[in-house]
């Protein structure tokens, strides 16, 4: 006979626990008539269990003891909202070997090691859900594991950190150097005290991971995703990118291409008709290309408490579901393939490029020389003269290049005596 | 044990029949992977089987005797893509009977006699899936029954027509009015002969109904659903109103407040910084907002063979994992409420007015009197001199106001004298 009540044990109370209780609080009618079965949270363990919480809670949920929650025979679903690698990993680890299914929004346990989580959960027949990882209330992982599934997937490339996203608006909309709109955006709660993680695009690069695994049905290792972040660019960048038809966005960018795999994030000139383009403030959004289905995009909140407890709502909603129908695990890694991320000195892209040098005669002429050399053929160039002194800055736009080509090719132009400076150089994706 | 070969027998093989097939047998080895079990193709019943098809086909697969899908007990999965509600309908329900799980692409009949049909699938517990039976390959249907099913859902828009979306960014970005933009999209096959049932808004009533009733998990006909189409808009409203920072859309629109549904298909004035505003030529988007997911968009392809063959591969392949795990019906019919569809009268909103008057001392003052004696306060008024004779083009705003009392304005406003026309009315969403 189907179970009459799924309980659920959660780990962690911060701001995702509090967004994914008070979902599952408020629309707790809503949710039960569409599993079919009462859901009970049962037990919630926290490292402080004295703590105010923002969210109303019943008395016996909260404890300080995590085993409350590994060792109670009656929780059916744990759902992981500690975050990082350690200890969230173990209790997982335990959570599974006693039989119950996982919801988690760790990205950075996913990515690292949720290949052998999801093994694990797949042999004993778990569920294993984590939609909150990637893109808070964004339900991506579900499109690609089931609306998308048909379909081979040739691209996904994401605007999946916030926090940049916002600095990048700041600076486009008002002329903010970089500087300046991250201290906004830590002002404002967007950005962290250390800023490492957003800014330098590792977090990017942990949902890039897990979005290009399930797209391209390989495992892809953080470790293998070259990340490169925000703090270079320039407010004049971003102008110049604008006058040339470009928003300048963080991308995480996933493709696959002749079975080979590319996994990237950095910043990225994108034309403005991209639908990514428009994409501003904390707002996240994922772009698709499948074969079947041409060009999708997903787009909202990539972050916060109720946008994030939304998925994890949901997750746990789906797997109550399956234990209702006792068909967990049916959908489980879809790693099947074993493909190889390409090195970044073999992409080919196009590339924006800034330089300061001498306003002298045949500059142009000798630079463009440099890139004729490497096989860089150049789309356009703008020369913009400096107000103060004989220095012009150049502005260059390449058609397609091998990166290690245009790499090299900037190392002997940066030496050139009418060179001043290589002052920024940044891919352009289409 | 769980079935090693899991066969589909199609209805129909038009546009969306041979999306089907071509991403069936395109992806058949990825899809295969993830269902865990081989999927065949054993029957397509077709109404002209000598005809030539745009897909690869194999032998014995064609027939046109529609009984050998109906009686074949091989058969697990029945594809209706036929389309309309005659004899759509009666070989669904006959498939129901004999067992078979369904998937179809049908807006008009799910829309029309949907509820009827889910019913008796989840009584017989076999599946019913229908994503592409609105936006094409966009995953919405699944998006709001699994992946924001944890949501309160307070809206859902959709521009769901992209014949319509067509002619409206045409009649924009060229100034095209509408018969001339009309007459294109029916030379680039956009647009049928008879365009009536995309031009009027039928078509997105049938989507905003089914969406409707998935958002708000009550049952929402159709013919309470008031639709409106895009004829009457010129491009001088448009030209007005993005002076005034609105792009002119036909939107599908779902609200859910204080119990009761508003569903209603209408051109619209959208301001420019809204995500839906920017969806332009044939693409699809549909913008929802949940209680904590807050706004989240969909985006892409709304008809064509591949992405609605996109959407209906991607039901065959969910059903499929069903019958493996034996949890066909997991996902059924969630329309548990029974909420009424409020009368357009009683809508509130802002309204974008435009009419040709005398230009003659006063007439501001007079016609605002009226709107001030029905209720209705006004946000702005541009008056535009007309250059031949004494007329001006009068353009307003309202705050929000009753939907009655701006018609019962109008109507005394059009019979005053020194009014020579009221040109068009335009609710403004926001």
């Amino acid at each position: 006979m189907a179970k009459e009540v799924i309980r659920v044990g959660i780990l962690g109370l911060g701001t995702v626990g509090s967004g994914t209780v008070q979902t599952l609080q408020e629309n707790k009618k809503d949710i039960e008539q569409k599993i079919g079965a009462r859901l009970e949270i049962k037990k919630i363990a926290v490292a402080h269990p004295d703590k105010k919480r923002p969210v109303p809670l019943e008395p016996g949920w909260i404890t300080g003891d995590v085993n409350e929650v590994m060792d109670d025979p009656e929780i059916d679903i744990v759902a992981e909202l500690i975050g990082g690698v350690e200890p969230a990993r173990s209790y997982i680890d335990r959570a599974l070997d006693s039989g119950k299914h996982i919801v988690t929004a760790n990205k950075e346990l996913l990515a690292k090691g949720g290949h052998e989580l999801l093994t694990k959960a797949a042999t004993h027949r778990l569920d294993f859900y984590f939609e909150g990882s990637v893109a808070g209330g964004i339900p991506i992982v579900q499109a690609m594991k089931i609306g998308l599934a048909a379909n081979h997937i040739e691209r996904v490339v994401g605007i999946v950190n916030g926090t940049t996203n916002y600095i990048l608006t700041q600076m486009a909309q008002e002329g903010k150097d970089f500087a300046e709109a991250l201290a906004e955006a830590q002002a404002k709660g967007y950005a962290e005290a250390d800023p490492t993680n957003d800014v330098e695009g590792y977090d990017a690069a942990y949902k890039i991971a897990i979005l290009a695994s399930i797209a391209f049905m390989s495992r892809v290792d953080p470790e293998d995703i070259h990340a490169e972040g925000i703090a270079r660019i320039t407010a004049g960048d971003i102008r110049y990118a604008r006058e040339l038809g470009y928003a300048i966005k963080l991308l995480a960018i996933g493709r696959q291409e002749n079975g080979s795999i590319q996994a990237r994030v950095h910043p990225a000139l994108l034309p403005f008709a991209h639908p990514l383009a428009s994409v501003n403030d904390v707002f996240n959004a994922v772009f698709v290309r499948g074969s079947s289905v041409g060009e999708v995009m997903f787009f909202g909140r990539g972050a916060g408490a109720l946008p994030t407890g939304s998925a994890v709502a949901a997750d746990i909603l789906e797997v109550a579901r399956n234990i209702r129908f006792g068909s967990a695990g049916r959908i489980a890694c879809t790693c099947f393939e074993n493909k190889s991320v390409i090195p970044m000195d073999t992409i080919e892209t196009k590339y924006y490029i800034r330089m300061k040098v001498s306003d002298k005669p045949k500059v142009l002429a000798t630079i463009a020389g440099v890139f004729g050399e490497f096989g860089v053929s150049v789309e356009s160039v703008v020369q913009k003269a400096v107000p103060t002194g004989e220095s012009a800055e150049i502005v260059w736009v390449t058609h397609q290049a091998l990166e290690k080509n245009v790499r090299e090719a900037l190392e002997v132009i940066a030496r050139l005596p009418v060179v001043a400076e290589v002052s920024n150089w940044i891919r352009v994706e289409e």
